[in-house]
Formats: C-alpha cells, sequence, structure tokens
C-alpha cells in the first residue's frame, strides 16, 4: 500500500476530473443538442462510462479508486480501510467533487460559482437513489470478488446503464450529489433535495452490503469455485 | 457450486435487475426522445448490453447467470444442470422479471400493475424471435467453448445488435417477454402476443442446439484445438 | 484444425448473420429515424460493430473467421490456406451473406427479392473502399502479430469507426458488397456498382499485404520483442 | 526495438489514419447530422475513440504508438526515447497528420487544400487544452505503470469523454492541432489558433508528467504493490 498523501491525492484527483465530465459534457450535451434531451442524456451516460473506466483502471492500484464517500463506508464497515482513512478519503472525495465543478464551468466560460435550480425531489427520485447505489454497490463487491480484474469495466458499464434505467440519472454518490447542487446545469440538482438524496443513497449502499454478506457467506470448500 | 438457495438470489435479483434496465431505459427514452424512436431504441440497446455485461461478469460464477428459461432448458438437455434445478430457475427467473418490472415502475412512479396494449404480431415479428434466439444460444454455446471469459462481453455485444437487426428488437427470453406483457411502456408486449413469440423463442433456441452439437462433435485431436 | 465441412459452414453461418445485422438494423435505422440519417448510419455502426466482435470470438477458433473474400485471398497469398480451401471459403462467404440479405428481409417482411437503387459511384467511393480495405486488412494482420486475442475487439471497433470516416460507409468486403446489391434498403448498392467497389477493395487490400511484410520483416532477435 | 525507419512507418500511418478518422467522420456528421451537431459530435468521438484503440493495439508493440508530439516530448524527458529519435517522430507525426487530412478530403470529394476559418479561441478554449491534455498524459502514464496492457482501451475512451467534457472538444495534440488547420470542416481550427492550443497543450502535459512523478515516486516495496 501507498502512503495515504498519495492515495489521497488519487482519491482527490479522480473525483475531481469524473465531476469535470459529468457536468463538463452535460453543458455540451445541453449548448449541442438543441432541446433534443435524449441525446445529450446518452453523450453524458458514454462521457461518464467511458472515464470511470479510465479512472479506475489508473488509480485502482493506487487508492482503491472509490471516489464516493459510500463506497468508502462500505469497505470500512467490512474493515479494508481503517476510520481515520476513511475519513480522509471522505473529505478528499468531496473537496476533489468541488474542485471538478470548478473546472467544468472554467472550461466552459460558465460562472465558477453556481447554485443549481434543478428539481430533484419526491419518492420516485429517491426510490431510483436507492435502487441505483444498491446496484452500484453490488457491482463493486461481487465483481471484486469474482472477477476482480473486470471492475474498472462493470462499474463503468454500469453507471452508463443505470444513467438511463433509474428516474433521477443515477447520482449514486454523495461527494458527487454534493458537488452537483453547485452547478445551475444540465446535471445540476438544488442543495436543499441533495440531503434526501444522500439519506437513500446510504440506505440502498447498506441493502447491497447486507445482500451481498449473505450471498459470498459459502463453506470453505465452495469459495474456491468463485475465484 | 454453491448451494441451490444462492444461486437461485442471484437468477432472481439477476433477471429483476435485466428488467428494471429494460423497462426503465425505455420508459426514459421515451419521455425524453420527444417521439424521436431512434434515439430511444439506441438508449434502450446500450443500456441493455451494458447492464448484461455487468450481470453476467458479477452473477456467473455464482449462478451461470442464465437470466433465461430458455438458456436454462438448453442446459438441462445438455445435462449441465437438474431438471429439479432447472424448474427452480425458471420459477426465480419468472418471478425475478415481475418484480423488476414493478421496480421499474416505481422509479418512474408509474402504476405498478399495468398491461401493455403493444400490438407485436405476425410472421415477420415471429421469425424474428426464432432468429434472435438462435443467435443467442449460438453465441453462449460457441462463446463457452471456446472462449469461456469473452461469455459476458459477447452476450452484452449480441443482445446490443439483435434489438436493431431484428423486427421485434429482440426479446429471445420468455420470461423478459412475459413480464413485458405487464409494463404499457415502450418495451411492453400485449399479453396475447406473449405466447407465440416464447414459442418461436423455444423453436430458435432448439435450432442452435442442435446446430452447435454438430458444429461441435469433431475427433478428440481436433477438439484440442478449439480450446 | 477442424475438417473443412465445419468450417465452410462457420464461414457460410457467419457471413449470413454479418449481412442479416448490416441490412437489418440498417432497414429498423432508417425506419424509426424519421429521415434523420446520421442516427440511422449511428446504429447502423453500432450493430454491425458489436456482431463482429461476436462473430470473430465464436468462429475464430473454428474457421478463422474471414467472412470476408480479400481476407481469404491475403491469407492464400501468405499460404496460410490453401488455394482449394479459399476457393470454398469465397463460395460460403457469397453464399451465406446472400442468406443473410435474404433472413433480414424476411424479418423484416420485406420482398424477399430485391435489387438495390441506391448510386454509390465516382472517384471519392473508390478512393474510400480502398482505404477502408486497407485499413481492416492492415488491422488484422498487425494485431494478429502483435496481440491475436485483441483481433475481434479490433475489427469491430475499426469497422465501427470505419463506417463514418469513410465517404462508402466501408464496405471492404466483395461478399457484402455484392449481397447488398439485392436489398432496396438503407444499405444497399446498385449492382452495377458494385464491380469497381471490389476491384478497389481487392487493390486495398494489396496494399495492405505489401506494408505490412515490409513492416513486419524485421531481424529474427526483434522479431522477439514483438510478441 | 525494432528499426527506426519501420518506427517512423508506424508513427506516419498511425497518425495519418488518426487524421484521417477524426476530419472523415466529422464531415460525414456534418453532411448527414442535418444540423443536430450533438449527433454528429456523439458519432465524432465514437469513431475517433475506437480508431484510436485499433492504431494503439496495432502499432503500439511497434512504435510504442505516440502519434503525438507531446506524447513524444515526456517520454524524451524521461529519458524512454533519444532526442533525436523523438526529432523524427515528430516530423513523422506532422507528415503523417498532414496526408490523413489530405486523404479525408479525397474521400469525401473536397478541395485537397484547404485552410480552416474555425475560430477557436479564448480562455476558456485554451483551459480546456490544457485540462485535455493534462487529462490525457496521466492516463498514459499511470495506466503504463499499474496496466500496461490496459492503455489501448483507457486511451481511447479518455479521448472518447474528453470530446464531451472539454469545451474545445479536446485537441490534445500539436500535431493534429496543426493539421486540423488545414481543414475547412467540423474539426478544423483557423491557422492562427493553433499556437495558443499547442502553447496550453505543453503546459498540461508538463503538469501531468510532475504529477506522475511525484504520485508514483514511492519506497522500492510499495512499488511492487502496483505491479
Amino acid at each position: 500500500m501507498i502512503d495515504l498523501k498519495r492515495r489521497l491525492a488519487a482519491e482527490f484527483t479522480g473525483t475531481a476530473v469524473l465531476l469535470a465530465a459529468v457536468i463538463g459534457s452535460g453543458i455540451m450535451g445541453e449548448n449541442l443538442s438543441g432541446g433534443n434531451i435524449a441525446i445529450a442524456l446518452l453523450a453524458n451516460a458514454i462521457a461518464t462510462g467511458a472515464i470511470l473506466f479510465v479512472l479506475i483502471t489508473m488509480f485502482g492500484p493506487l487508492s482503491g479508486a472509490h471516489f464516493n464517500p459510500v463506497v468508502t463506508l462500505v469497505f470500512a464497515l467490512r474493515n479494508e480501510i481503517s476510520s481515520r482513512d476513511a475519513a480522509a478519503y471522505g473529505a478528499a472525495q468531496i473537496l476533489g467533487a468541488l474542485t471538478g465543478v470548478v473546472v467544468a464551468h472554467l472550461m466552459f466560460a460558465e460562472p465558477v460559482f453556481q447554485l443549481s435550480t434543478h428539481v430533484r425531489t419526491g419518492w420516485s427520485q429517491w426510490f431510483s437513489e436507492a435502487v441505483a447505489t444498491f446496484g452500484l454497490l453490488v457491482t463493486i463487491l461481487l465483481t471484486l470478488k469474482t472477477r476482480a480484474d473486470g471492475v474498472p469495466v462493470a462499474v463503468a458499464l454500469y453507471i452508463t446503464s443505470a444513467y438511463w434505467f433509474t428516474a433521477s440519472t443515477s447520482f449514486a454518490n454523495p461527494a458527487v450529489t454534493f458537488a452537483r447542487a453547485f452547478s445551475d446545469s444540465f446535471a445540476g440538482i438544488r442543495l436543499m433535495d441533495a440531503p434526501l438524496f444522500i439519506v437513500f443513497q446510504v440506505t440502498g449502499a447498506f441493502a447491497a452490503l447486507v445482500f451481498c454478506t449473505w450471498l459470498m457467506r459459502t463453506r470453505l470448500s465452495e469459495t474456491r469455485d468463485l475465484k
């Protein structure tokens, strides 16, 4: 394991690039699509999935490439990261996410500081976030066990798909949710809508942890078959 | 091999997520595309292919990741799964598929129970389903033999392509067909049209089994070349 | 190596599915896109690339997965297939291609026998075909040498890209060209325009063979570095 | 290592095909999309990413597949290529890029020599180029260290994503920038705007080199964990 300083740099940079990609491709899509939102979302989903593969591939061996406080939380609950390191990861992710939003705004010559007016509330949105985060964590936990080198592709394709099959376009990440509140663009969310998104994300993540723990609790002789 | 209970949980969950993705991305596409159905189908195909890769990668080592009664049927005919387990797989797949439809409806704030009014009938549709299922089973059986770790990608890309090259958009799965009858959305099918879809799916699957059995019946010395 | 009969079955089936995908997704795209040809071509390119990956992955270990007379020709010139087998391959590819067109027409309830009225002629088209086929053969010959298990992805992505960057949408295959003359749909070509397409495809393939032979003719000690 | 002449041929050919794909798919997109620029850019991004995977896969083992003077510059600064070879690489890349533009124009029956009138200037564009090139070099340097056989996919997906998330559509390559000045099409750039693009590309590349050098400077025992 490399030293914490470098792992935090990896988490910070990865989350920043992720947000720059989410926000930036959202702005580009909105600008070019002339109101055809389906194309904007398709480009947004492809750009996000593609950069996730890149970021997880290159930062995975350094920091684990969480880029997501609920992922870090789940690994902390599984004792795969200490509480102290997990807290530092969370801070790096949030700072990175905010930095990524600023970078996206600077690239597109938009005001650096914005507050989103995009309303995202109601049971359908909250349930979507719980489902989206459940699926993301199941993807990570099971793929890590059954085919670890497939994690970057699996996460990338999961998110590409979930942008389309959840009503909330699958934020599934508290740091991303918080940071997207500061961009009044395609990918934004009202700051007051963020807390409940995060509550349901955490709920979905817990459900995934319980489900996967049960699913993978097999006799020792069986475990070998999974490798 | 892990115990049956967990394998059924994998089949149930995988089929549920598959249906949530098929129905959910169909609804999202319809909502956003403003009548431009080509974009809706493109997003639907990409979302379905992407989630198939994820599901087969992570559940494959647990249950085989059939998610499809005709796949289970073919493996039963090849004596790779017992009749008792195959029947249980089929039940888990159908329950999972229905659950996935309900989850998609809840995410998009639609009525939980619906009956599709989408007419899908006639020789062109039936022949499409036979071709689609033939191709799917050939993909599975041959790729399993020639490059087993390529099955998740191969199935995902086959379905992405077949959404576009068959007139029926390639259901190719009786559990999926049955469940899609209960969603009056982009991906739906009238309940009364489902049985003939399923008949032709089974026909296509049998043809694939016969074809692949012949194609792979080679002398022992040749078999080694295939590995 | 498996027996010739089964290799020919693989070439026939693979080329048939390839054509069904090219023609079928072209018809679907035309039907759904409401005149927005860019979306139709995007779907056509994705469907074709995806099915190529599947077909080469599963039939590669059986017949080499040529599906293309100029590919077979180049392997014959390199003495990797006998003239007799090469001729049989060519016949299987042409019959398979025509069968694929018929299957696509049946799936979409179109007249089985059609003659394309799609004019594709002139230097820009011919030069495009020479470039497209040069690129395809360079992709095959070099990837086979430097990373053989990457051939299915490389060919699939090459064609997906070449659909867009050549003015002819990259036929790059005499069997495909001939068969597409019998479909009066998005992907068709007038029969009288086919011969010159084929002449320039063969020219591009020869240029690729000469280029790659020179490029890979290195001292013995260097060859090892390429593996 | 193979001889310089063949390595230069690989750099020349790869950069030429890259430019033919960038310019060609841009023209095709513009022609077909009827003013819907979002679809044109989506096709342009997919075509460029796809061909990058192919080119890096097949030419990587021959020349390293730089196709980009700042990539060559960074490897020269890391003493992985001599100054003399690096200068020759740069010349081959620029000649290849110009050749690719000519090939694209010939394929689409456009005037061979053109001067772009596409204005691309201002801080938002320049900052975008610095970010784009920083990200590209970080992708290359880190992926080479953590998962070298993933470089072709990582670079391809990075560029696909960066086409959408940077305001400049991510040129990130001085040879590409210079050559695109000679095409008055979708992907063009005014010749007078090219120098500042290149200045910021070099700046971004230096920043990436500094960042990655620090990030990967770990104790010997840690380095092993990264492999």
